[in-house]
């Protein structure tokens, strides 16, 4: 079943879902497979920005936290993201960072652990978890005087004992772009009394995420990668509504107080997911996110997120059987999972040699990729890192990565690609 | 010495700072006396956001992270920032709302004192301190087994004793427009071995402002109000340069890590103010804080902090003298000081009774300062809040908002303003 590029074309003239592409700007001459890392640009948002900087700011100025809702912005865009999440109404917001919204969470799931099982010291994580989350684990495990566990997801079963506190992943893994079953592994955790905490940064528009059919305790989230929220966007938090009442997190700011413009001089806690609030919402920013999730809500009378995850797995299942085809000739041992029950939206490559450069000989051909260097083991190999977002991505340019990955090892131009090794943020 | 209308334009013409308001995109109609909820728009601002959506993000995509510096805005708004608070350049950086900031110095400032004196077991700040700083320090006290003792202006001194781990101020207060000597009050708590944390919220572009002249122990700051950053604008943190090496701070995020792109999974802090850096950096709001920056930078060549803070003295001197003479018949006491030394850039008038049916008449003619309810005591009454930006009000702003004032109060027609209590921020 060899296809050919003419093949890829047929298949984007027969997607249902190929017009959504046209809701966003991209570049000419590139052909970007790096959504995971940072999101393309709505069309719709330099006008939607404009319109908030010249109008709501401009001229309406104070008047329009009010008269522009922008108080209530945290609330409108969580709401729109809890569509994408399995979220009821009411129950996520968009606010602050992934990092910060982690240290709530963790912080809320640490208070009551230490309630239900107050012998329990231990978080356990994933070793290969993205490292801020890592980092924010180790800052909370240290003040609650607890241990961060790291383990795998082989070793996950064996590890998720009546121990463990708080269970806290990352639902698709960023680096090879495995997916935890989530509805299983918290079924597992609740078995053993822990409670969940999920990072949604590679899920949430990527994957269909069932947050309350899963019965997760508690969730985060990206802006900036799947949702197309720009760079640097506001992140989000959700918590189920048997936690959301119980204990108030630590970054006790007036945007989570039950009456923030009565100026008490005593905190008291909104109901619900707004006592996850800390300080004054970015209105700015999170205008831009709300033009990027309404990218992906565009998607719903095309069948949603099912749909969209329909078009990625072909996506990622045609662009693993074309590097297995056209790249036969070099050790290109693929790190995502094969089963579509456990891959995310993206794959990775191992690249045991010359990784880097090879990145940066397909970035020059216009292939928009990136590089996660390993640890030098097996367990973590170099790898070169393809997201694929069915909002934008053809089947055409998956042909087209595969030729110029081809064309970069065959003739072995990365020997020409520049060495400067530069920061890129996931 | 009644100055007519006449008078106060000539003022304007005589002022050299005048050709500053030119930066600014001002509504017609508007007398705007709020700069100290939240500041006009830049000229600037649109274009540069748009510039940084549609070439840096549209185009540029995740290859701006290192080509459009996006990686390194924190420190470079951060140094704008430092030359208005007296921070030397790699002292301060933008990040955050300023409650996640306080959280951070506060949390570091309580370590520290638990080093130094563990036996301390009290935070000290002001009862009319703005609520979000009170309900972060609570939290902090919750966690650390500590009290948060408020007191006031007057009983500070008094209550400054050895048992005080970090006395935790707002520089200018919020409601009333007071101002601390900072250089003072630090050498007082420090004389009693207590830290010092300030919060630069009324501050920054407001006053001048010596962090390190003060010997002052942490900053925080906003980024909305007189830098004119946009509503929610990223908020900014100084820790003097004999802290900002020890103590990392809980918001242990990737960003704040010594080498955020080799994805260790061990936290260890950068040096320095990076190491409060939590999260990837909101790119988009950090832009248009960045052209708020600049307006006030642009005063330096006219004398800078100094010349704008005498003119901001003319004119609340000037609204002091109008308001006595023209309002005369009304109560209405200034409930800022008199004494240039303890005034902020604003001035508050007690309105014992319909405050806030006066500010809606107000804000009907085109005047918009903005009403702050009181506790019902004398220590604390209802009061319309008027901010006077140096950058952009004129003399005869002052004037004919006076002149709004009297006729309000005169007519009677504030008993028509309509009594729909609305939020506000401050």
């Amino acid at each position: 079943m060899t296809l050919t590029r003419q093949d890829c074309l047929a298949l984007d003239a027969a997607d249902p879902l190929a017009p959504l592409r046209a809701q966003f700007q991209l570049p000419e001459g590139v052909n970007y497979l790096d959504g995971n890392s940072l999101g393309v640009l709505p069309r719709s948002t330099g006008q939607r920005v404009a319109e908030v900087i010249q109008q709501e700011w401009g001229e309406g100025l104070i008047r329009s936290w009010n008269s522009a809702g922008w108080i209530t912005l945290p609330q409108r865009v969580g709401d729109k993201v809890g569509r994408l999440v399995g979220a009821q109404p009411g129950e996520l917001v968009v606010a602050d960072s992934t990092s910060i919204n982690l240290y709530k969470v963790l912080s809320a799931a640490l208070s009551i652990a230490r309630v239900n099982h107050p012998e329990r010291k231990v978080i356990l994580s994933e070793r290969s978890n993205f490292p801020t989350d890592l980092y924010i684990a180790q800052s909370l495990a240290a003040q609650h005087g607890m241990t961060l566990k790291l383990t795998t997801a082989e070793q996950l079963a064996q590890d998720l004992s009546q121990d463990v506190a708080v269970l806290m992943l990352t639902h698709v893994n960023y680096r090879s772009g495995r997916m935890f079953d989530m509805a299983s592994v918290t079924a597992q955790a609740h078995a053993v009394g822990t409670l969940t905490v999920w990072d949604l940064a590679h899920s949430a528009g990527a994957v269909p995420v069932d947050l309350n059919g899963a019965q997760a305790d508690f969730a985060i989230g990206c802006g900036y990668k799947y949702l197309n929220g720009g760079p640097g966007a506001p992140a989000f938090v959700w918590a189920h509504a048997r936690h959301a009442d119980r204990f108030w997190q630590p970054l006790s700011g007036w945007m989570g107080h039950a009456h923030p413009f009565t100026f008490d001089t005593q905190y008291a806690p909104a109901a619900g997911i707004s006592r996850y609030l800390c300080g004054t919402p970015a209105v700015l920013a999170m205008s831009a996110l709300e033009c990027g999730v309404d990218t992906l809500l565009a998607a719903e009378p095309l069948g949603g997120m099912a749909a969209l995850r329909a078009k990625s797995l072909q996506l990622t299942d045609l662009f693993i059987a074309q590097v297995r085809e056209r790249c036969a000739g070099h050790a290109l041992p693929v790190a995502t999972p094969p089963a579509h029950s456990e891959r995310g939206s993206q794959v990775s490559l191992a690249c045991p040699e010359h990784g880097y450069a090879v990145m940066q000989a397909l970035i020059a051909r216009g292939v928009i990729g990136d590089f996660r260097a390993g640890d030098g083991t097996a367990a973590e190999p170099d790898l070169l890192r393809f997201g694929f977002t069915p909002l934008y991505v053809r089947f055409v340019d998956v042909y087209d990565a595969v030729t110029a990955l081809a064309t970069v090892l065959d003739s072995g131009e990365w020997r020409e690609a520049r060495f400067n090794q530069k920061a890129a943020v996931t």
